[in-house]
Protein backbone atom coordinates (compact mmCIF):
# COMPACT_ATOMS: atom_id res chain seq x y z
CA UNK A 1 0.00 0.00 0.00
CA UNK A 2 1.18 3.41 -0.91
CA UNK A 3 1.78 6.03 1.46
CA UNK A 4 -1.04 8.38 0.16
CA UNK A 5 -3.55 4.86 0.30
CA UNK A 6 -2.56 4.78 4.09
CA UNK A 7 -3.90 8.22 4.86
CA UNK A 8 -6.68 7.90 2.50
CA UNK A 9 -7.59 4.64 4.63
CA UNK A 10 -7.02 6.44 7.93
CA UNK A 11 -10.07 6.70 10.28
CA UNK A 12 -11.02 10.23 11.90
CA UNK A 13 -9.09 9.13 15.23
CA UNK A 14 -5.78 8.32 13.74
CA UNK A 15 -6.03 11.23 10.93
CA UNK A 16 -6.27 13.64 14.05
CA UNK A 17 -3.13 12.10 16.17
CA UNK A 18 -1.28 12.48 12.96
CA UNK A 19 -1.95 16.58 12.39
CA UNK A 20 -1.68 16.73 16.24
CA UNK A 21 2.33 15.22 15.71
CA UNK A 22 2.04 17.35 12.12
CA UNK A 23 1.57 20.22 14.77
CA UNK A 24 3.69 20.09 17.15
CA UNK A 25 6.56 19.25 15.07
CA UNK A 26 5.82 22.58 12.95
CA UNK A 27 5.50 24.49 15.84
CA UNK A 28 8.92 23.02 17.51
CA UNK A 29 10.58 23.46 14.08
CA UNK A 30 10.27 26.88 14.03
CA UNK A 31 10.25 28.02 17.75
CA UNK A 32 13.76 25.79 18.01
CA UNK A 33 14.18 28.14 15.28
CA UNK A 34 15.05 24.76 12.84
CA UNK A 35 14.20 27.32 10.02
CA UNK A 36 15.99 25.22 7.75
CA UNK A 37 13.70 22.24 8.41
CA UNK A 38 10.51 24.72 7.86
CA UNK A 39 10.00 24.40 3.80
CA UNK A 40 9.86 20.49 3.81
CA UNK A 41 6.56 20.70 6.05
CA UNK A 42 5.69 21.63 2.32
CA UNK A 43 5.22 20.76 -1.39
CA UNK A 44 6.93 22.48 -4.31
CA UNK A 45 3.96 23.46 -5.50
CA UNK A 46 2.96 25.09 -2.04
CA UNK A 47 0.93 28.47 -0.92
CA UNK A 48 1.82 29.86 2.27
CA UNK A 49 0.10 33.34 3.11
CA UNK A 50 0.04 35.17 6.42
CA UNK A 51 -2.87 37.50 5.91
CA UNK A 52 -5.35 39.46 8.12
CA UNK A 53 -8.57 37.98 8.58
CA UNK A 54 -10.13 41.42 7.85
CA UNK A 55 -8.96 41.26 4.21
CA UNK A 56 -9.45 37.63 3.48
CA UNK A 57 -12.81 37.76 5.36
CA UNK A 58 -13.82 40.29 2.54
CA UNK A 59 -11.54 38.77 -0.43
CA UNK A 60 -8.88 41.24 -0.16
CA UNK A 61 -5.82 39.66 -1.85
CA UNK A 62 -3.35 42.12 0.12
CA UNK A 63 -1.22 39.71 2.45
CA UNK A 64 1.52 40.10 4.65
CA UNK A 65 3.35 37.49 3.46
CA UNK A 66 3.24 35.74 0.50
CA UNK A 67 5.12 32.62 -0.80
CA UNK A 68 3.32 31.39 -3.90
CA UNK A 69 6.55 27.97 -3.78
CA UNK A 70 8.60 26.58 -1.65
CA UNK A 71 11.11 28.59 -3.12
CA UNK A 72 9.58 31.62 -1.80
CA UNK A 73 9.88 29.57 1.78
CA UNK A 74 13.35 29.51 1.62
CA UNK A 75 14.08 33.14 0.10
CA UNK A 76 12.31 34.17 3.51
CA UNK A 77 15.21 31.43 5.42
CA UNK A 78 17.88 32.71 4.02
CA UNK A 79 16.31 36.39 4.91
CA UNK A 80 16.41 35.44 8.06
CA UNK A 81 19.88 34.21 8.22
CA UNK A 82 21.36 36.94 6.06
CA UNK A 83 19.84 39.90 4.62
CA UNK A 84 17.57 40.90 7.31
CA UNK A 85 18.61 43.08 10.19
CA UNK A 86 16.22 42.71 13.47
CA UNK A 87 16.45 42.57 17.35
CA UNK A 88 17.14 39.60 18.75
CA UNK A 89 13.92 37.49 19.85
CA UNK A 90 12.16 34.37 20.47
CA UNK A 91 9.02 33.47 19.41
CA UNK A 92 6.76 30.69 20.57
CA UNK A 93 4.14 29.41 19.14
CA UNK A 94 0.89 27.40 20.92
CA UNK A 95 -2.25 25.96 18.67
CA UNK A 96 -5.30 24.25 19.58
CA UNK A 97 -8.26 23.37 18.02
CA UNK A 98 -7.21 21.23 15.68
CA UNK A 99 -10.35 20.46 13.30
CA UNK A 100 -9.89 18.04 10.68
CA UNK A 101 -12.79 19.03 7.78
CA UNK A 102 -12.38 15.86 5.48
CA UNK A 103 -10.43 14.89 2.29
CA UNK A 104 -10.92 16.63 -0.98
CA UNK A 105 -10.02 13.75 -3.49
CA UNK A 106 -6.23 13.55 -2.57
CA UNK A 107 -6.14 16.59 -0.36
CA UNK A 108 -7.41 16.89 3.46
CA UNK A 109 -8.47 20.13 4.60
CA UNK A 110 -7.71 21.05 8.42
CA UNK A 111 -7.70 24.05 10.53
CA UNK A 112 -6.12 25.04 13.63
CA UNK A 113 -6.15 28.26 16.40
CA UNK A 114 -2.64 29.64 17.15
CA UNK A 115 -1.16 31.85 19.39
CA UNK A 116 2.49 33.20 18.91
CA UNK A 117 4.16 34.73 21.70
CA UNK A 118 7.27 37.29 21.01
CA UNK A 119 9.94 37.78 24.05
CA UNK A 120 12.80 40.69 22.89
CA UNK A 121 16.08 40.17 24.74
CA UNK A 122 15.46 42.08 28.08
CA UNK A 123 12.08 42.56 28.00
CA UNK A 124 8.57 40.14 28.90
CA UNK A 125 7.12 37.89 26.80
CA UNK A 126 3.98 39.33 25.21
CA UNK A 127 1.09 38.73 22.65
CA UNK A 128 2.36 39.01 18.88
CA UNK A 129 -0.24 37.65 16.99
CA UNK A 130 -3.05 35.25 16.98
CA UNK A 131 -5.31 33.26 14.25
CA UNK A 132 -6.25 30.72 12.61
CA UNK A 133 -4.02 28.14 9.89
CA UNK A 134 -6.20 27.13 7.05
CA UNK A 135 -4.52 24.34 5.63
CA UNK A 136 -4.57 21.96 2.25
CA UNK A 137 -2.15 18.81 2.73
CA UNK A 138 -1.28 15.98 0.42
CA UNK A 139 0.61 12.91 0.82
CA UNK A 140 4.34 13.85 -0.50
CA UNK A 141 7.42 11.83 -0.12
CA UNK A 142 5.54 9.49 2.61
CA UNK A 143 4.38 11.56 4.68
CA UNK A 144 2.07 14.93 4.77
CA UNK A 145 2.85 18.25 3.63
CA UNK A 146 1.60 21.42 3.30
CA UNK A 147 0.07 22.53 -0.55
CA UNK A 148 -1.54 25.52 1.09
CA UNK A 149 -1.19 27.08 4.27
CA UNK A 150 -2.75 30.18 5.56
CA UNK A 151 -2.23 32.11 8.80
CA UNK A 152 -5.25 34.34 8.95
CA UNK A 153 -4.11 36.52 11.89
CA UNK A 154 -7.04 38.82 13.97
CA UNK A 155 -5.52 42.40 14.63
CA UNK A 156 -5.87 44.28 11.98
CA UNK A 157 -2.56 45.70 12.73
CA UNK A 158 -0.24 44.34 10.40
CA UNK A 159 2.45 43.72 12.72
CA UNK A 160 5.95 45.25 11.99
CA UNK A 161 8.54 43.07 12.92
CA UNK A 162 6.76 39.53 11.45
CA UNK A 163 10.93 38.36 10.95
CA UNK A 164 9.64 34.54 10.94
CA UNK A 165 7.08 32.16 9.83
CA UNK A 166 4.15 31.19 11.81
CA UNK B 1 -26.17 -0.41 19.80
CA UNK B 2 -27.66 3.09 20.27
CA UNK B 3 -25.28 6.13 20.11
CA UNK B 4 -25.58 6.40 23.86
CA UNK B 5 -23.92 2.82 24.09
CA UNK B 6 -21.13 3.23 21.66
CA UNK B 7 -20.32 6.61 23.77
CA UNK B 8 -20.53 4.26 26.76
CA UNK B 9 -18.96 1.43 25.81
CA UNK B 10 -15.65 3.28 24.49
CA UNK B 11 -12.24 3.06 25.86
CA UNK B 12 -10.78 6.45 27.79
CA UNK B 13 -8.36 6.98 24.53
CA UNK B 14 -11.36 7.22 22.05
CA UNK B 15 -13.49 8.91 24.27
CA UNK B 16 -10.56 11.42 24.84
CA UNK B 17 -10.32 12.03 21.07
CA UNK B 18 -14.48 12.64 20.55
CA UNK B 19 -13.76 15.33 23.35
CA UNK B 20 -10.72 17.26 21.43
CA UNK B 21 -12.80 17.18 18.35
CA UNK B 22 -15.77 18.15 20.34
CA UNK B 23 -13.83 20.91 21.70
CA UNK B 24 -12.17 22.06 19.02
CA UNK B 25 -15.98 22.28 16.75
CA UNK B 26 -17.39 24.44 20.19
CA UNK B 27 -14.42 26.78 19.78
CA UNK B 28 -14.43 27.51 16.32
CA UNK B 29 -18.33 27.83 16.31
CA UNK B 30 -18.09 30.46 18.41
CA UNK B 31 -14.02 31.67 16.53
CA UNK B 32 -15.72 31.70 13.43
CA UNK B 33 -19.03 33.70 14.95
CA UNK B 34 -21.54 30.76 13.67
CA UNK B 35 -23.73 31.94 16.90
CA UNK B 36 -26.27 30.49 15.45
CA UNK B 37 -25.15 26.75 15.70
CA UNK B 38 -23.77 27.33 19.34
CA UNK B 39 -26.59 26.38 20.96
CA UNK B 40 -27.00 22.65 19.19
CA UNK B 41 -24.11 21.79 21.63
CA UNK B 42 -26.32 21.66 24.26
CA UNK B 43 -29.64 20.12 25.45
CA UNK B 44 -32.76 21.44 26.06
CA UNK B 45 -32.71 21.22 29.73
CA UNK B 46 -28.98 22.80 29.99
CA UNK B 47 -27.32 25.17 31.87
CA UNK B 48 -24.96 27.83 31.09
CA UNK B 49 -22.38 30.11 33.36
CA UNK B 50 -19.80 32.41 33.07
CA UNK B 51 -18.75 32.97 36.46
CA UNK B 52 -15.61 34.54 38.49
CA UNK B 53 -13.48 31.62 40.32
CA UNK B 54 -13.52 33.46 43.72
CA UNK B 55 -17.49 32.95 43.57
CA UNK B 56 -17.09 29.81 42.28
CA UNK B 57 -14.78 28.73 45.03
CA UNK B 58 -16.57 29.88 48.07
CA UNK B 59 -20.32 28.81 46.81
CA UNK B 60 -21.32 32.17 45.38
CA UNK B 61 -24.40 31.80 43.18
CA UNK B 62 -23.42 35.08 41.56
CA UNK B 63 -22.03 34.62 37.85
CA UNK B 64 -21.58 36.90 35.40
CA UNK B 65 -23.71 35.40 32.80
CA UNK B 66 -26.75 32.33 33.55
CA UNK B 67 -28.64 30.80 31.36
CA UNK B 68 -30.64 28.23 32.84
CA UNK B 69 -31.67 26.05 29.51
CA UNK B 70 -31.22 26.44 25.86
CA UNK B 71 -33.64 29.01 25.32
CA UNK B 72 -30.78 31.54 27.52
CA UNK B 73 -28.76 30.63 25.08
CA UNK B 74 -31.11 31.20 22.08
CA UNK B 75 -31.78 34.58 23.62
CA UNK B 76 -27.78 35.69 24.25
CA UNK B 77 -27.63 34.48 20.25
CA UNK B 78 -30.58 37.16 19.49
CA UNK B 79 -28.83 40.01 21.95
CA UNK B 80 -25.37 39.85 20.25
CA UNK B 81 -27.04 39.85 15.94
CA UNK B 82 -30.13 42.14 17.25
CA UNK B 83 -30.33 44.13 20.41
CA UNK B 84 -26.61 44.36 21.63
CA UNK B 85 -24.47 47.23 21.01
CA UNK B 86 -20.57 46.97 21.14
CA UNK B 87 -17.50 47.58 19.23
CA UNK B 88 -16.43 45.31 16.56
CA UNK B 89 -14.00 42.34 17.49
CA UNK B 90 -12.66 39.03 17.10
CA UNK B 91 -12.71 37.12 19.86
CA UNK B 92 -10.40 33.28 19.50
CA UNK B 93 -10.62 30.72 22.33
CA UNK B 94 -7.35 28.25 22.64
CA UNK B 95 -8.41 25.12 24.60
CA UNK B 96 -5.73 23.01 26.35
CA UNK B 97 -5.37 19.99 28.92
CA UNK B 98 -8.52 18.55 28.56
CA UNK B 99 -9.61 15.79 31.04
CA UNK B 100 -12.20 13.57 31.17
CA UNK B 101 -13.18 12.47 34.40
CA UNK B 102 -15.64 9.62 33.81
CA UNK B 103 -18.64 8.58 33.68
CA UNK B 104 -21.72 8.95 36.43
CA UNK B 105 -24.60 7.19 34.47
CA UNK B 106 -25.14 8.95 31.46
CA UNK B 107 -23.23 12.07 32.29
CA UNK B 108 -19.53 12.59 31.58
CA UNK B 109 -17.89 15.20 33.67
CA UNK B 110 -14.71 16.87 31.60
CA UNK B 111 -12.64 20.03 32.29
CA UNK B 112 -10.07 21.83 30.05
CA UNK B 113 -8.62 25.19 30.62
CA UNK B 114 -9.16 27.91 28.27
CA UNK B 115 -7.69 31.64 27.32
CA UNK B 116 -9.78 33.87 25.17
CA UNK B 117 -8.21 36.73 22.68
CA UNK B 118 -9.97 39.40 22.03
CA UNK B 119 -9.03 41.94 19.16
CA UNK B 120 -10.49 45.30 19.40
CA UNK B 121 -10.77 47.53 15.27
CA UNK B 122 -7.19 48.68 15.26
CA UNK B 123 -5.82 47.57 18.30
CA UNK B 124 -3.77 44.64 18.77
CA UNK B 125 -4.82 41.47 20.64
CA UNK B 126 -4.97 41.35 23.78
CA UNK B 127 -5.71 38.95 26.75
CA UNK B 128 -9.30 39.18 27.58
CA UNK B 129 -10.55 35.75 29.74
CA UNK B 130 -8.80 32.28 30.78
CA UNK B 131 -10.30 29.55 33.25
CA UNK B 132 -11.55 26.04 33.52
CA UNK B 133 -14.64 24.59 31.57
CA UNK B 134 -16.11 22.02 34.00
CA UNK B 135 -18.77 20.31 31.69
CA UNK B 136 -21.56 17.58 31.98
CA UNK B 137 -22.44 16.17 28.79
CA UNK B 138 -24.99 13.39 27.63
CA UNK B 139 -25.75 11.80 24.33
CA UNK B 140 -28.21 13.39 22.73
CA UNK B 141 -29.33 12.93 18.95
CA UNK B 142 -26.48 10.84 18.56
CA UNK B 143 -24.07 12.87 19.93
CA UNK B 144 -22.00 14.49 23.25
CA UNK B 145 -24.02 17.70 24.07
CA UNK B 146 -23.30 20.00 27.00
CA UNK B 147 -25.94 19.26 29.79
CA UNK B 148 -24.42 21.71 32.07
CA UNK B 149 -21.05 24.26 31.03
CA UNK B 150 -19.51 25.98 33.64
CA UNK B 151 -16.63 28.56 32.65
CA UNK B 152 -15.08 29.67 35.80
CA UNK B 153 -12.57 32.41 34.76
CA UNK B 154 -9.33 33.27 36.80
CA UNK B 155 -9.95 37.26 37.25
CA UNK B 156 -11.83 38.87 39.82
CA UNK B 157 -12.61 41.76 37.31
CA UNK B 158 -15.71 41.24 35.51
CA UNK B 159 -15.05 41.85 31.83
CA UNK B 160 -17.19 45.26 30.87
CA UNK B 161 -17.59 43.41 27.37
CA UNK B 162 -18.32 39.98 27.21
CA UNK B 163 -20.50 40.05 24.28
CA UNK B 164 -19.81 36.78 22.64
CA UNK B 165 -19.76 33.09 24.45
CA UNK B 166 -17.01 31.43 25.80
CA UNK C 1 2.80 -8.18 31.47
CA UNK C 2 4.78 -5.06 33.83
CA UNK C 3 3.31 -1.41 33.29
CA UNK C 4 6.94 -0.87 32.33
CA UNK C 5 6.37 -3.85 29.19
CA UNK C 6 2.92 -2.38 28.74
CA UNK C 7 4.18 1.20 28.08
CA UNK C 8 7.36 -0.10 26.18
CA UNK C 9 4.57 -1.81 23.79
CA UNK C 10 2.63 1.11 23.18
CA UNK C 11 2.79 2.75 19.60
CA UNK C 12 3.47 6.44 19.06
CA UNK C 13 -0.13 7.14 18.72
CA UNK C 14 -1.37 5.01 22.16
CA UNK C 15 2.15 7.03 23.83
CA UNK C 16 0.63 9.90 22.44
CA UNK C 17 -2.66 9.86 24.12
CA UNK C 18 -1.09 8.74 27.13
CA UNK C 19 0.82 12.18 27.43
CA UNK C 20 -1.69 13.90 26.91
CA UNK C 21 -3.52 13.14 29.35
CA UNK C 22 -0.68 13.06 31.85
CA UNK C 23 0.43 16.61 31.03
CA UNK C 24 -3.65 17.58 31.18
CA UNK C 25 -3.07 15.94 34.97
CA UNK C 26 -0.55 17.91 36.00
CA UNK C 27 -1.69 21.04 35.08
CA UNK C 28 -4.86 20.54 36.60
CA UNK C 29 -2.92 19.44 39.56
CA UNK C 30 -1.51 23.09 39.84
CA UNK C 31 -4.07 25.25 38.44
CA UNK C 32 -6.08 23.77 41.08
CA UNK C 33 -3.60 24.27 43.61
CA UNK C 34 -3.35 20.52 44.93
CA UNK C 35 0.34 21.62 45.39
CA UNK C 36 0.70 18.28 47.89
CA UNK C 37 0.04 15.94 44.76
CA UNK C 38 2.49 17.66 42.38
CA UNK C 39 5.56 15.69 43.82
CA UNK C 40 3.67 12.53 43.10
CA UNK C 41 4.44 13.44 39.26
CA UNK C 42 7.80 12.41 39.72
CA UNK C 43 10.62 9.87 40.90
CA UNK C 44 12.11 9.92 44.24
CA UNK C 45 15.33 10.28 42.09
CA UNK C 46 14.09 13.27 39.81
CA UNK C 47 15.60 16.64 38.48
CA UNK C 48 13.33 19.57 38.05
CA UNK C 49 14.51 22.81 36.79
CA UNK C 50 13.38 25.90 35.87
CA UNK C 51 15.87 28.05 33.67
CA UNK C 52 15.88 30.83 31.42
CA UNK C 53 17.01 29.74 27.82
CA UNK C 54 19.41 31.50 27.51
CA UNK C 55 21.05 30.02 30.16
CA UNK C 56 19.99 26.85 28.52
CA UNK C 57 21.10 27.38 25.22
CA UNK C 58 24.83 28.55 26.59
CA UNK C 59 25.00 25.82 28.98
CA UNK C 60 24.93 27.90 31.70
CA UNK C 61 24.50 26.13 35.00
CA UNK C 62 22.42 28.90 36.80
CA UNK C 63 18.63 27.87 37.19
CA UNK C 64 15.59 29.64 39.03
CA UNK C 65 14.46 26.70 40.40
CA UNK C 66 16.55 23.53 41.28
CA UNK C 67 15.22 20.69 43.18
CA UNK C 68 17.94 17.79 42.62
CA UNK C 69 15.52 15.40 44.18
CA UNK C 70 11.82 14.73 45.24
CA UNK C 71 12.61 16.00 49.04
CA UNK C 72 13.35 19.15 47.44
CA UNK C 73 9.75 19.64 45.28
CA UNK C 74 8.57 18.32 48.89
CA UNK C 75 9.95 21.98 50.21
CA UNK C 76 9.07 23.76 48.00
CA UNK C 77 5.39 22.60 48.53
CA UNK C 78 6.27 23.78 52.25
CA UNK C 79 7.08 27.45 51.20
CA UNK C 80 3.69 27.43 49.37
CA UNK C 81 1.88 26.49 51.84
CA UNK C 82 3.75 27.66 55.03
CA UNK C 83 6.88 29.80 54.91
CA UNK C 84 7.25 31.73 52.13
CA UNK C 85 4.75 35.74 52.05
CA UNK C 86 3.10 36.41 48.70
CA UNK C 87 0.13 38.14 47.30
CA UNK C 88 -3.02 35.93 46.12
CA UNK C 89 -2.78 35.15 42.81
CA UNK C 90 -4.17 32.07 40.64
CA UNK C 91 -1.88 31.08 37.87
CA UNK C 92 -3.11 28.49 34.90
CA UNK C 93 -1.42 26.74 32.27
CA UNK C 94 -1.96 26.14 28.71
CA UNK C 95 0.55 23.08 27.09
CA UNK C 96 0.27 22.59 23.38
CA UNK C 97 2.47 20.56 20.76
CA UNK C 98 3.19 18.08 23.16
CA UNK C 99 6.21 15.85 21.24
CA UNK C 100 7.76 12.09 22.18
CA UNK C 101 10.92 12.10 20.66
CA UNK C 102 11.28 8.47 21.82
CA UNK C 103 12.58 5.72 24.08
CA UNK C 104 16.16 5.92 25.30
CA UNK C 105 16.53 2.17 27.58
CA UNK C 106 13.77 2.51 29.96
CA UNK C 107 13.66 6.65 29.29
CA UNK C 108 11.13 8.21 27.55
CA UNK C 109 11.78 11.58 26.21
CA UNK C 110 9.18 14.35 25.37
CA UNK C 111 9.05 18.18 24.97
CA UNK C 112 5.70 20.55 24.73
CA UNK C 113 5.00 23.75 24.87
CA UNK C 114 3.81 25.73 28.21
CA UNK C 115 1.70 29.46 28.83
CA UNK C 116 1.25 30.21 32.31
CA UNK C 117 -0.97 32.88 32.76
CA UNK C 118 -0.83 34.97 35.97
CA UNK C 119 -3.88 36.62 37.62
CA UNK C 120 -3.37 38.73 40.67
CA UNK C 121 -6.42 39.89 43.09
CA UNK C 122 -8.19 42.64 41.49
CA UNK C 123 -6.27 42.67 38.47
CA UNK C 124 -6.35 41.77 35.01
CA UNK C 125 -5.15 38.23 33.69
CA UNK C 126 -1.35 38.83 32.13
CA UNK C 127 1.07 36.88 30.75
CA UNK C 128 3.71 34.89 33.25
CA UNK C 129 5.72 32.91 31.63
CA UNK C 130 6.17 30.99 28.52
CA UNK C 131 8.34 28.29 27.11
CA UNK C 132 9.18 24.84 26.77
CA UNK C 133 9.40 21.54 28.74
CA UNK C 134 11.76 19.20 28.20
CA UNK C 135 11.13 16.00 30.03
CA UNK C 136 12.73 12.64 31.00
CA UNK C 137 9.52 10.19 31.59
CA UNK C 138 10.33 6.38 33.47
CA UNK C 139 7.88 4.09 34.35
CA UNK C 140 7.52 4.26 38.61
CA UNK C 141 4.49 2.46 40.20
CA UNK C 142 2.46 1.35 37.28
CA UNK C 143 2.56 4.74 35.54
CA UNK C 144 4.57 7.11 33.71
CA UNK C 145 5.90 9.49 35.84
CA UNK C 146 9.04 12.45 35.21
CA UNK C 147 12.64 11.79 36.00
CA UNK C 148 13.88 15.12 35.09
CA UNK C 149 11.93 17.84 33.88
CA UNK C 150 13.48 21.26 32.63
CA UNK C 151 10.83 24.75 32.22
CA UNK C 152 12.98 26.06 29.96
CA UNK C 153 11.70 30.22 29.39
CA UNK C 154 11.89 32.83 27.26
CA UNK C 155 12.37 36.09 29.14
CA UNK C 156 15.11 36.46 29.84
CA UNK C 157 14.27 38.27 33.08
CA UNK C 158 13.71 36.37 35.84
CA UNK C 159 10.01 36.57 37.38
CA UNK C 160 10.49 38.06 40.55
CA UNK C 161 7.25 36.49 41.74
CA UNK C 162 7.86 32.49 40.50
CA UNK C 163 5.70 30.99 43.67
CA UNK C 164 4.06 28.44 42.01
CA UNK C 165 5.35 25.78 39.96
CA UNK C 166 5.35 24.91 35.95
Amino acid sequence: MSAAERYLQMNARELRLELEELYAAYAACLDEERFEDWPDFFIDDCTYKIIPRENFERDLPLATWFCENKGGLLDRVVAIRKTMMYAPRYVRRLVSSIRILGWNGNTLAARANYLALETLLDEPTRLFNCGQYRDQLVVAGDRLRFKEKLCIFDSLLVPNSLIYPL
